[in-house]
């Protein structure tokens, strides 16, 4: 029985940033994007998508690192499975993809921690819930939420097209309407954690 | 690393529920409980409170248990710690006081599991979070919750001023207006959890 569990969080000012490659969306709406998975679905069956929650610390207080596209969406860097793919693996290859240097020394040895959230998406449609909502037999999306152990230093290589975001806890909490259900949630899935605020 | 954790859930219909004296609240107003918490401060310092997560199951779908005052406010069973009280050993007094029967034989073998959620009031009012706020170096109360593990088959006395209710996932989530900011993101802080439905 594990009732708090200690996270070592370092100074944003401990990571380095730089700039690679715009890594373009491969939808440009909505209904292209759903019109996509359900093709996706018919191929392979139900989505599974993995995502990433990296944390840093300013003014002693935690912050996550959001991947902002345009002047308003944010998401956590992550991404689709390949059919069979762990998610462990698949997650570690999603995040060299979106904050990853192109030189293979510079990448950071992701450390992927706990599960904190598990979304589903029962329809071909936007809305997610945190349960699979009864008489769905045939979710069409899983997003698992993985918190994200860095390590002191890392070099973290970001998309011209985007921009990394370090957003406090305080900002994202009751704040659905800018940042919607699940990243708007992360401070509560986080809230049974100790952050161990690390100086430098 | 573990990124799915299997929980056992019996259907509602395993349990038996019955009845004991009332518990009284011991505030009739907001403003009287914010008032003795403010006494109560000054001479314990901070208030830590433990409360249970008690599942069952109905048509597959995952339900919580909850007390109902009056005809409105619903909270989850557990209370106050006293100072220096193990909060694991705290929780078993409080679920006993709350729902055990007044025979100890018949009282459930508590199984308190994982912490999933820690909530801070940093002021004496009624507004909570899931992190303590920057700048907040005296918070007043430290709430957590706990999953507990019922057995397949346990006996409830319920105090005669208050209802237990077995309230579905999907009815607390997103329904802040009725269930309040904790317990309307609980669902949230299950998702990660694999509910294993045990039907009898």
């Amino acid at each position: 029985m594990v009732s708090s569990q200690v996270v070592n969080t370092y100074p944003l000012s401990s990571y380095t940033f730089g700039t690679k490659e715009p890594k373009m969306e491969k939808d440009t709406s909505v209904a292209d994007r759903l019109a996509r998975m359900k093709v996706n679905y018919m191929k392979e069956g139900m989505r599974t998508s993995v995502e990433g929650i990296l944390l840093v610390q300013e003014h002693n207080h935690p912050h996550i690192l959001l991947l902002q596209i345009g002047n308003t969406f944010c998401k956590l860097p992550g991404g689709r499975l390949k059919p069979g793919e762990n998610e462990i693996e698949g997650l570690k290859r999603k995040l060299t993809s979106k904050l990853g240097a192109n030189s293979q020394a510079l990448v950071p040895d992701w450390q992927i921690g706990e599960c904190v959230a598990i979304w589903w998406r029962p329809n071909f449609e936007t809305i997610m819930y945190p349960y699979c909502p009864p008489h769905i037999t045939k979710p069409k999306e899983c997003k698992k939420l993985f918190l994200v152990h860095l390590s002191e230093r890392e070099y973290f290589a970001v998309p011209k097209n985007l921009k990394l975001l370090a957003v406090p806890l305080f900002e994202l909490y009751d704040n659905v309407q800018r940042y919607g259900p699940v990243i708007s949630t992360i401070p509560q899935q986080l809230s049974r954690f100790q952050f161990k605020m690390i100086t430098n």
